[in-house]
């Protein structure tokens, strides 16, 4: 049996309401039992999952300076963005790095698919590792307002520092980054 | 002004609608002004915060395997846990890992606090380093199901290869500790 479809301490499904059905994510509330027997209520997002990208240009990474309304304020991430409706990872990676930074990239790895809140909702993140990168121009949607810039991996540390970076995917890439400049490996 | 305060491409607040309130998440959706004052609408759920710890000993990780119903499936992560009101990170590190491994840290250090999910969710993980490790009797919660065991750098970056390991803060820790083995410095 492949893990990925383990089902240890497995909690059953007795009952799923829907309680909002939104743009982005779907809200719902199981009713569970538990190996022991017992019943609980767990609250579950569903999102349709996302890509982001460490896009490397000149031993530099891209990032993106954009208003963060959950956090309420701006931070500093790699490019990213959800899937559209059947789309595959790696043509969102493509799109998502095309338009927010105006780069394409000639080679792309996939580094990793993780899921960012297991506790609580269903989001994937498959992120990618961007090489031989071609500039353009940056096309973001109309209502997306970002700022892209090329960092160093000691700029990275510092925004880090300073918390300009601080969310889990773009830490992770920092982190495989710099794996990637002291082993050659990435992932 | 300190960078975390910082409102680039501020997203302003018109209204605020609560659609959900549950035991662990809260719903609402805000209506914001963009930039270029267009309305659009934020689905953002508000989480507690939580805590994870990248706990060594004897040169091995402690995670636990803990069913995780959004993906309905088993799983293995660095031990975590939610604050409960009015807890402070730090305590919650020592009570989470004492719950869920029995093991009591002599020294702890954070390594990072991060946003799991900006585009949705307020969730910040504060992720700690714990060392000096003392061994006691682990004591989860009822309805918690989990199995603690001990592994190498080597066995987390095969369960990364099998998606045993496959979520952010997990394979994070992975990353801080391989960095760590190779630098020796952590965060």
């Amino acid at each position: 049996m492949h893990y990925k479809s383990s089902k240890k301490f497995e909690e059953t499904t007795i009952s799923t309401q829907e309680v909002f059905q939104g743009k982005i994510i779907t809200l719902q509330v199981d009713q569970v039992q538990l190996p022991n027997g017992q019943i609980a209520s767990r609250e579950i997002i569903r999102h349709p999952g996302a890509v982001a990208v460490l896009a490397l240009v000149d031993n530099k990474m891209l990032v993106v300076e954009q208003y963060r309304k959950p956090l309420e304020r701006s931070q500093v991430e790699i490019p990213a963005g959800k899937l559209d409706p059947g789309e595959a990872p790696l043509e969102a990676a493509l799109r998502e790095l095309a338009e927010e930074t105006g780069y394409r990239a000639g080679s792309l790895k996939l580094i990793s698919s993780f899921s960012t809140s297991p506790g609580f909702a269903d989001e994937i993140i498959h992120m990618y590792l961007a090489e031989n990168l071609i500039k353009g121009e940056a096309a973001p949607d109309e209502d997306e307002f970002l700022e892209c810039e090329a960092i160093t991996l000691d700029e990275a540390k510092q925004y880090m520092q300073e918390q300009r970076i601080s969310d889990a995917k773009t830490i992770m890439a920092v982190y495989a980054w710099q794996i990637y400049q002291l082993t050659g490996q990435i992932g």
